[in-house]
């Protein structure tokens, strides 16, 4: 991970002013495209450019198995995650639906399921098959969670590369809003009972249950808030880490982040405690159900595009979002002035 | 006007539970794409399609004057309408932009701009040269009403003939807050104090001026709140009534109403007042600033997709939630089942 470049530039505020005046004399009552001037602005401050361009976006899953899932907190059973990956393969899974939508590149990363996955199409990284159970074991190792970063940097590269110029990432791993429940436990200091919720649709009785398993893994485990390699190792999730590998990629090269729900959101926490900047680069796409995404929003300082009553993960609420920030840059390169169209106003 | 259609079928019900049914088995936990469920449940309900389409959606902006624009109750002046027909005839202005983005078939009618425009491509349906000033006079003929609810639905049908499959509708008439939020008291009972908002962008101190003007009109004019023609005629918009009647069409041609901002809602109230059945074709893309909306809303009793602290009009917050209602599509469209993906849930 020491190789990685981990500076991260500052916003282009200088930029951003241009932008805000040029916004201005766009025929159009001025202030009247709200959110999606403000949206402009950062992306203009994000890239440097007068007209931002976020076509074609890039879509990112990683893959990765918990070993924490043996303690019954999930409603599907682990080998789900496999079929998932054969699904997003096939092209039949939400997000791939979403991604050919938005005309987005497209890749799935085994980064740590817990089975083999004999198929092509999948990037194979697989660090480990799944994480320990973080109720016994620490997660993963130190160096795991090194690697599992590095991986996330490295894919973001190679998609940006490519010419993707916004990433969304994405997750899929059974049992995978416990790990991220319990980091932001330790991330924010609240209480477990106010951050963890359904999931992906364990019965209401269960709740109490997953509750159990973090309090019971935050105090055996006892992460240091201030080291988000030690929270990773002992309470993470191989995705999780990717997904911050990813975004602290995107940010160093300038490429605005657009964040899904919970899971993803956790993902970014942990890369803005790595790189405080990096959060600069980062928009949320959608308000997920999940009870703790409030939470880690408000660590985050993000508001989010949309509010669909999601809970799907993937990356398929930042995927939907997505045509929102494209129309916030079609906005500024394509509307006349009013010069332009021969309009006077005092 | 006696001649339109203005039998509104019912929704399929039966078509919406199969949909339904249909959603719980795509490969994704019951329930985590919330509201893009909901909304393919109501597209199938609406078209008695178990795979609705939406594509390609149809934007049909209607222009004209207002006579009350003459007591200042706008930022703009009144010959801002005329100029801005000719920047959606030139492709720059907001709606143009986003129309682009969706792929949407376009048309601008002039059904009231206060002068004559000279120029290919507008659609000529000119009923008068802006209404009258409605402190002192009703802003139109009972007539003229009816001519313009007749446009509006004529037109719509014409897109529909020419494929539209979802109908965005949008205005362009300097002043026209004023007319709605009059209609609004009207309908809603409410002091107009709570409806009256900003417009385009009037100073703080001229929204009093605003109220005052419309107090005085809704005293001289005594619309009668049973009769949606009444209100038209008396403290109505030519534009208003070109919605309000291409609404009606699009219901009685079950194809679904994405429903822009402020104006827009107001029309559509007016359609539901004429045919309580029309509403129920009806989906609102997004939540507008001009505090009558959510006023507005609550009668429509409808819940927006989005809400970026848009102000602009012209159709163009609908046409920015329009790829919501397209996800929801291609979600029913083209995600795997369980079992087609081969994933084995108890």
């Amino acid at each position: 991970m020491n190789d990685l470049k981990m500076t991260i530039p500052p916003l282009d505020a200088e930029m951003g002013q241009k932008v805000r005046e040029y916004i201005d004399i766009l025929t159009k009552p001025p202030g009247s495209l709200g959110r999606l001037e403000e949206l402009a602005i950062q992306l203009a401050e994000m890239t440097s450019e007068a007209f931002p361009v976020v076509s074609p976006p890039g879509v990112i899953v990683f893959a990765a198995d918990h070993g924490v899932s043996e303690e019954g907190v999930s409603a599907y059973p682990q080998e789900v995650t496999v079929q998932m990956v054969m699904n997003f393969l096939n092209g039949g899974a939400a997000i791939n639906v979403f991604s050919r939508q938005i005309g987005a590149m497209f890749e799935i990363v085994d980064i740590g399921v817990a089975a083999d996955i004999e198929a092509d199409g999948v990037v194979q990284r697989k660090i480990r098959y799944g994480t320990r159970n973080f109720c016994k074991h620490n997660a993963m190792t130190r160096e795991e969670v090194e690697k599992a970063i590095t991986v996330g940097y490295e894919r973001a590269e190679h998609m940006i590369k490519h010419g993707c110029k916004c990433l969304i990432l994405g997750e899929m791993g059974i049992g995978n809003t416990t790990p991220s429940s319990a980091i932001l436990a330790v991330l924010s200091g609240q209480d477990i009972r106010t951050l963890v919720g359904r999931g992906t649709g364990i019965a209401p009785e269960k709740i109490s249950q997953k509750q159990d398993v973090i309090s019971r893994a935050l105090m055996e485990r006892n992460p240091d808030r201030n080291d988000p390699i030690d929270i990773l190792m002992k309470i993470g999730g191989l995705e999780i880490a990717g997904m911050t590998g990813a975004m602290l990629a995107a940010a160093a090269n300038r490429i605005p982040i657009l964040v899904d729900g919970f899971i993803c959101t956790v993902s970014a926490l942990l890369a803005k405690e790595m790189c405080e900047t990096a959060s600069e680069y980062m928009i949320v796409g959608h308000q997920s159900v999940e009870p703790g995404h409030e939470i880690a929003l408000q660590l985050l300082r993000k508001k989010p595009l949309v509010d669909l009553d999601l809970r799907l993960g993937e990356g398929s609420g930042a995927a939907i979002a997505f045509p929102i920030l494209q129309a916030a840059t079609l906005m500024l390169k394509e509307m006349a002035t009013f010069a332009s169209a021969g309009i006077l106003i005092e």
